[in-house]
C-alpha cells in the first residue's frame, strides 16, 4: 500500500487558520498544480473527524464518489450528496492500512495535519507533495505535529508557479513500510 | 535600510533542535548555496542573545570582522577572537534599524527565530531566503513565532540542490518600511 500526502501549507507551516478557514489559498483552485492527476491515482482519502466535519460544513460535496475513510471512534454524520461514499473506521494507522489493503486498494491519500503526523510516525507515508503558499499567518492548524524521531525525506522535484506557489515533492526515505 | 533573512529550516519549520543543535544540516557548509554572496552584501548581522550564546559556544569564530549586533538588555560576554566586532544594543526593532542606519549602513542580516519574528512583526524585513532541509525533526526551535496579522510574501525564485536542499527567495509585500 502506498500512502501519499498532497497538501498546501503557509510558509510558517499552517494548513488552516485556527477556525479552519483556508482563505489564504490563492484564488481559483489547485487543480492546475497536479492535483487532478494525483487525485485520480488514489483509491481513497483518509482523514480525521475534524477535517471531515470541516468538509461537511462546506455544504457542497467535492469528493464525487471517491471513497472517504473517516477515522473516528464515534458515529459520524453522513453527507447529503447521494454520490458520496463515506465510511468510518477506527484503529491504529497500521490497522487502517491493513484493512484497506485487504480490499485490493493500492494508494491512499492521507489528509489533515493530525492524521498525516500519525501516519508518518507509524512509518506509513511514502510520498509527500507539499505546496507552499507565500504568506505567513502566524497561528493556525499546523501541518506537522510533534514526532518522536527524525524522519528523513528525499527531494524528488520542486515546481514553482506564477501564483507564487512552490510545490516540492519528497519521498520518505526511512521508516517507510506497510 | 534593507533587512534580509537567510536561514535554513526543516520541512516542519525548525531552525535548530531544542538544545540548539543543527546536526540535521547536510554535511559541508552552505556557502555553495548563495550564502557567500549574500554575506558579503550585508553591513552587519543582528541576532538575539540566545543565538549569540550558541555562536560563542562553538569556540571558533566564524564571522571574521563583520559587525555583529546582539540584542540584549544585559551585558554580554565577548568572543576571544581578536578580529571579532561584537556590540550589544537594546531597543525596539525600529530603534535598532534607525540607530544602525545612522551609521550609513544599508543592509542588515537579521538572524534567529525570535529576532526574525520581531522584525517581521514591525514590518522591517524586505527579503527572505529560506532553505528547506529535507527532514522532519518533530520538535525544536521554530523559524517563525506567532504573528498578530498575515504577512504577504512575493515569490522571487526557487532553486533546488543535489543535496536535497530547496531554497526559496521571497520579498515581503506588505508592512515593509524602515
Amino acid at each position: 500500500m502506498q500512502c501519499s500526502v498532497f497538501i498546501a501549507a503557509t510558509i510558517d507551516g499552517f494548513i488552516a487558520r485556527l477556525n479552519h478557514d483556508i482563505d489564504f489559498l490563492p484564488e481559483g483552485d489547485v487543480e492546475e498544480h497536479g492535483f487532478t492527476e494525483f487525485y485520480a491515482s488514489v483509491d481513497a482519502l483518509v482523514m480525521g473527524r475534524l477535517s471531515y466535519e470541516k468538509v461537511l460544513s462546506f455544504g457542497e460535496w467535492h469528493y464525487g464518489s471517491k471513497p472517504i475513510i473517516v477515522l473516528s471512534s464515534r458515529d459520524i454524520p453522513m453527507p447529503s450528496a447521494s454520490e458520496a461514499r463515506v465510511e468510518r473506521l477506527s484503529g491504529s494507522p497500521r490497522e487502517i492500512v491493513q484493512a484497506l489493503s485487504s480490499r485490493g486498494w493500492n494508494h491512499l491519500y492521507i489528509d489533515g495535519g493530525v492524521t498525516i503526523t500519525r501516519f508518518l510516525e507509524a512509518g506509513l507515508i511514502q510520498r509527500m507533495i507539499i505546496t507552499r503558499v507565500p504568506v505567513l499567518i502566524g497561528t493556525g492548524i499546523p501541518l506537522f505535529g510533534a514526532l518522536p524521531r527524525d524522519i528523513q525525506l528525499s527531494h524528488v522535484a520542486t515546481r514553482s508557479y506564477k501564483s507564487g506557489l512552490v510545490q516540492s515533492e519528497y519521498t520518505v526515505t526511512d521508516g517507510a513500510s506497510g
